[in-house]
C-alpha cells in the first residue's frame, strides 16, 4: 500500500492488540462448539451485566450486514416491513439483504440522517389494508450512516411511537461505542437496552477482529433464534472465537477506550481542518467527519491519504465534501501529517 | 470442562498457533477492505497454483453452510435444484438454508454416505417436466459426512454424468485435507479443480480459527459473485483476517499435515479399538471413526470423554456405534488415554 | 383432438353448467373487489355450515398449488417445515413451490401413498437440534396421489399424534369430494374440519371453472392471511367469479354429486377391465384406477384415448400400469367404449 | 348493496356478456390441461399477430399481482433489481410481493406518475458497487396508477435509455387498453412489443372475468418460463378459461371497444363536472379522473355513489380529491345521474 495513511474506514486494520492475545491465551482450551462454550456463556454474562437485563439473550455473529438480516428475517411475517430512512445501511448498502429474506423496507426521508417519530407514525398511517405491507418494525443505526447521534430524548420519542403503534424498535449498533462515547451523547448501554426491543454491538468497527453481538431484549423475540443463525449461514462452529473477542473488549471497558480515541481522533481533524477555514457537510461528533474542501487540495491529499470523496457540493463546483474516519488504532501521528499537509495546500 | 478430552468434533479448539501468529504478525497493516486487501490477493494467487488453474476465483467466507448457501443462491434459477444423498449435510443439518434460499433439494440415497452417478441419472429422468423443479447441480462432500471418501475413479464417473446431463458439479470440501491425506485417497487438489465446477476447501475444520475458501473453477459460475456473497451476509470488511489464515496454511503445505495428523490419530484409535475385538459401523481412513460397542463400556467412557452415540445397533441391542473424531490439534496422549481406559473396560 | 375421449385427468372441460349459469346470472351486478362481495360471504357462510364451524375462515383461490403455498407460506416460521409422502404433490409436482417460500419438506415413504402417524412422530424425533428444520406441518391430500383415501380411523391418528407433537394437521382436498363419495369412505366435510387446522376444497377437479376453497378452522391461524394471499398473486379483483361457483358447488350438494359421478364411472371402468382379467397397481375407490395391461393393448388403446402410462411392471416387463381418471362430465357412453374397444383387444 | 352506481374500480363487474358466451360455447370439449389446449394456441398465435411479433412467447394468468411477480422472478438474479416510480403498483399496492421473490424495487420520484430516462440512469449511475443491488429492469405502467399516459415519444425515450443501459424494459398493462384509446395516445400494441422486452395485457380490468396475458417479446427471457409460472402457483389446469377469454376479446377488437368506452365515459363525467366549476387533481384521458370537489359534496354523493376519497388538498381544506372509475359496463345514465346530482349540489 503506499498510501501514507488510510482514513478510508475504521476497519482498515486487524484486532486491539489486546483482542489478539485473549484469543492466544485460549487458544487450545477445548471447548463445545456453536455457542456452547464456556467463553461465550461469560461473555454472555458480561454484557446482560453492563445493560443491566439479566434475561437478554446475546449471539454472537461475524458481521452487521449479517446481525441485521437474521434479526429481521427472524422479527418479520412475510408480509411485514421495516421502516428505515433512505441512507440507511440495509437500505442502501446491504446489496438487498433485507429483501433476499423476503421483506419490503419502507423507506423515509432522513433528517440529518436521522428517523424522526413522524415518519414512523406517517408510514404506519399509509399502510392501512391488505394491498400493502405491514410496517412491523423500525430500524436505526447509532451513530447513523451520516457520523450524527440520537440523544437520549430522540431514542425515547421514537421508542414510545413504535410502542404506541405495535413497532418493534430495533438499533443497529455497528458504531454504537462511537455514540456512546461522543462528546454530545447523554446514552450509555443500558438505556438503549431500556429503550429498544433488539439491537447489535458493533465489534468489527472498534477493536475486534470481526463479530457484533446481538442482544435480545424482549422475551418475546428469544425463542428458537439460534435456529435462524444457523438457517443463514450465521452460526460458527468456533462462536468462541467471536465471544472471547467481546469477553476482552467489555472487560476494562476496552470497547469505550477504542470508541473514545477513534472519536477523539476524528474531533482534532475536525478542529484543524475548521482552523484552516473549511466547512463541514454536517456536525458530527463521532469518528466520521465530512468536511468541504476544493477538488484541487482534495487531489493533492489523495497522493498520501485514502479516504473517500462525498459528494460534490452544488453551490460551490469546485469543492466536494470528504469521509474521513479514524479508529482506535488511528495514531495521532497520522491526524498531524494530515492537518500540516492540508495546511501547506490551503 | 471437567472431561480429560474431547473427541465430539475437529473444532474443539482454536487454530494452529502458526494462523494466530500471521494474524498478529500482519494485524496492524492497514489494508483495504472487502477482499481487495493483499493478503486476499496473495492468497488466491498461492490456491490458483496449488490447483494450477490460473483464472480460477478465490472467495474466503466464514463457514461452510455459508459456502454452500451463497454457492447454490448464486448457481441455481428459482425453478432449479440440486441432487444431495440423504445424509448430505445441506440436507440434514443446515437448517433449511438451502431451501430458504429457494431451492428443493432432491434426496437420493447413498452408498456408505456417497453419491452415485446411477442416482444422478435416474433423478434427471424422473424431472421431466415443468410441474416438477429441474435438477441442476449435483452436491457431495469430500470426505462424505460418514468418514468415507471418494477415490478418483468415483469422482471421474460423478463428473462425467455431471457434464453429460448439463449438470454442475460442486464438491463441499469441509474435510477436504482429511480427504486428500487419506491413505486410501488418490485424489489430491489439482485433481478435484479438474473435475468439478466449484468447491470450496474448509478450513474451520483443519487449523483455522475459522474460513473456507470457495473456489470457482468453471468461469461461467465466476461473474458477480460477490454480490451474492454481500447479500447473504458473507462478505466480511476484514476479509483479511480469512486470507492470512488460508496463506499460512497453505504455504509450507500446512493444511496437508494438519490433516494428515487427525488423520493418522483417528486410524491409531482404530487399531487400537480393533484390537479390543470391536468392529465399526463403517471402514473409514479419515479422521472420523465409528466403532460399535457395549453400552456399558460407552457409559464408563462418557464420564471421562465426549463423543457423540451415532446409532443404536438393531442386531445387538446393548451396543451402539460412536463417533470419535479427531483433529490436527489431538495430542497422541489423548489417543492413548482413551485407548488405555478402553482396554480396562473391554 | 383426434381422440374418441381423454381419461387423462379430471379437468379436460371446463365448468359444470349449472356453474357457468350461476356465473351468467349474477354477471353484471356490481360488487365489491377482492373477496368483500356478496357472493363471498354467502359462499363461507354456507360453507361454514356445510362443516358445522361457525368461526371458520374460507379464502378462495384459483389452483391448488396456490392454495397450498399461500397455506405454508403462511403456517410456517422461516426454519420450520413441512412432513409429507414422497409422491405427496407439493413434494413433486409444484415445481418446488414449498421450497420458493424458503421452507424445506420433510419427505417420508408413503404406504399407499398415505402418511403414517409412525412417520411424523419418527421425522419429529429425528430433528432434535439447532442445525435442523423444526417441523411443525403435516401434509396429507384426501385422496392421495395414488387415488387411495384415509378412513376415519387414520384421520384421527394422524390428528392425534399431529396435536400430541404440536404439530399442524393440513390435509389438500384437491379430490376431497371423490374421497367422501368413496364407497369406502367413512368421512365427510365437517368430520374433515373436526380433525384438522386448515384445509381446502377443491373446485378444479370437481365442476368449478377453477377455484378452491382454503379453509382456516384454527383461529390461531386466521389473522391475516389475507395479506399472505395479495402477497402471493393468490386474490383476486373478482373473487366473486370463485365464490358464485362454490355457492352453486355446495348448494343442493351439486359438489358431491359431481364427486359420486366421477367415482362411479371410475369403478365401472374398474369393474369391466377386471372382468377382462386384469389386475391393478392399487385399489382405489376414486376416480382413479391404474390397471396393469400388456404394452401391445395400451398402444392400440392409445390410438383412441387419452391417458398416462404410469409405470412399467418390474416382474411383467410386457406389461404397464396406466392411470384411467374420470371426472363429473365423465359420460357413461365413454366408459362403454373404452370397454369395448379393450374387450376386442384382449 | 344499497349504492345506485360504484364507480370504486373497472372490475365491479363480471366478464363482458360475449366472453361468458364463449366459455359456455367450449365448455364441453375436451382439451389438454396447462396451457396446451387448443384455445391457448389459438390466443398465443392471434396475439403475436395483433403486437406483429412472431416469435413473441404469450402466457395467461389469473391477475396482475402474478404477472408481475412471476415476471420479476423469471428475469432478475438474486442481486438483481428493479426500477419503479413511488406511486407503482408493485412498489405500493402488492403487499411486498416482489420483495417475498427476494427483489428490491428501487424507487425513484414519478412526474405525474411516470418514470423517466433520467430517473433510470440516475438509479443506474447511483447503483456503483458490490455493496448495492444491480438494477436490472425498469419498470413502468400503461397507463400509470395516476391515470395519465406515456405518449410514444416518451417510450421510445425509455426504451433507448434501457438499452443504453443494459436494463430490460416491463410494461404493466393492466390499463393497456385504456392507454392505446386514449385520444392524447399515439402508441397501439404493436409499438409497444417493439419497444419493450416484456409486458402484460390486462384482461381483468377490460372486460375479462379475470386474466392477464404475458407477452415475452425479448427471445432471452422466453425460456422456461413455464417452470415460474408454475411453481408461483401461477399455472392453471384450465388454462382454456383465460385463452378462450382472450380470443374472444381480440377477435373483432372487443378488447379495444371496451377500453374506448370505458375512456369515453370517464372523460363525459370529467366534461360535466368541469362544467359545474370543478377542476382536477390531473389531467387525465383514460378511464380514470380525479375531480377535486367540496367536502360536503363529496360526503353528499357518496351516500348514492361508492367512489374513493383520494388525497385532501393541503391549500384548500375544505375540499379533496376523489378518483371515478369507469369501465366496460359502466352505462350512459350512470354518468348522467352522477352529473345531475352533481348540479344539485353545486
Amino acid at each position: 500500500m503506499s498510501y501514507l495513511y488510510l482514513f478510508r474506514d475504521d476497519y482498515s486494520e486487524g484486532a486491539h492488540p489486546r483482542v489478539l492475545e485473549a484469543l492466544s491465551r485460549t487458544n487450545l482450551q477445548q471447548e463445545f462448539a456453536y455457542g456452547s462454550d464456556s467463553f461465550s456463556l461469560e461473555a454472555e454474562q458480561l454484557i446482560r451485566g453492563k445493560i443491566n437485563k439479566l434475561t437478554a439473550h446475546v449471539h454472537f455473529v461475524s458481521n452487521g450486514t449479517q446481525a441485521n438480516l437474521v434479526s429481521f428475517a427472524s422479527l418479520l411475517k412475510p408480509y411485514e416491513s421495516m421502516i428505515a430512512v433512505d441512507s440507511g445501511h440495509p437500505n442502501v448498502h446491504e446489496c438487498g439483504a433485507i429483501e433476499a429474506t423476503g421483506h419490503k423496507i419502507n423507506v423515509v426521508s432522513g433528517v440529518e440522517g436521522r428517523l424522526t417519530p413522524e415518519a414512523i407514525e406517517e408510514t404506519v398511517n399509509m399502510h392501512s389494508d391488505v394491498h400493502m405491507v405491514k410496517p412491523r418494525v423500525a430500524y436505526i443505526s447509532q451513530a447513523t450512516e451520516l457520523g450524527t447521534i440520537y440523544n437520549k430524548k430522540q431514542l425515547q420519542e421514537l421508542s414510545q411511537v413504535c410502542k404506541r403503534l405495535g413497532l418493534y424498535f430495533y438499533i443497529d449498533g455497528a458504531r454504537i461505542g462511537n455514540a456512546i462515547m461522543s462528546k454530545e451523547g447523554n446514552v450509555d448501554l443500558s438505556t438503549i437496552a431500556d429503550l429498544c426491543d433488539i439491537f447489535y454491538i458493533g465489534g468489527t468497527k472498534n477493536g475486534a477482529l470481526f463479530g457484533e453481538a446481538i442482544v435480545i431484549v424482549n422475551a418475546n423475540l428469544q425463542e428458537n433464534f439460534r435456529y435462524h443463525l444457523k438457517q443463514r449461514g450465521a452460526l460458527l462452529a468456533k462462536t468462541r472465537a467471536l465471544s472471547v473477542q467481546f469477553l476482552t473488549l467489555f472487560k476494562n471497558d476496552l470497547y469505550f477506550e477504542n470508541a473514545k480515541h477513534a472519536n477523539v481522533m476524528a474531533q482534532e481533524l475536525a478542529l484543524g481542518i475548521a482552523e484552516c477555514g473549511y466547512s463541514f457537510l454536517s456536525a458530527t461528533s463521532t469518528n466520521q467527519i465530512f468536511p468541504i474542501l476544493p477538488n484541487v487540495v482534495i487531489d493533492a491529499l489523495q497522493k498520501k491519504y485514502a479516504f473517500y470523496v462525498w459528494t460534490k457540493s452544488v453551490s460551490a463546483p469546485n469543492n466536494s465534501a470528504i469521509r474521513l474516519c479514524t479508529s482506535w488504532a488511528t495514531p495521532e501521528s497520522a491526524v498531524q501529517n494530515f492537518l500540516n499537509d492540508l495546511k501547506q495546500l490551503s
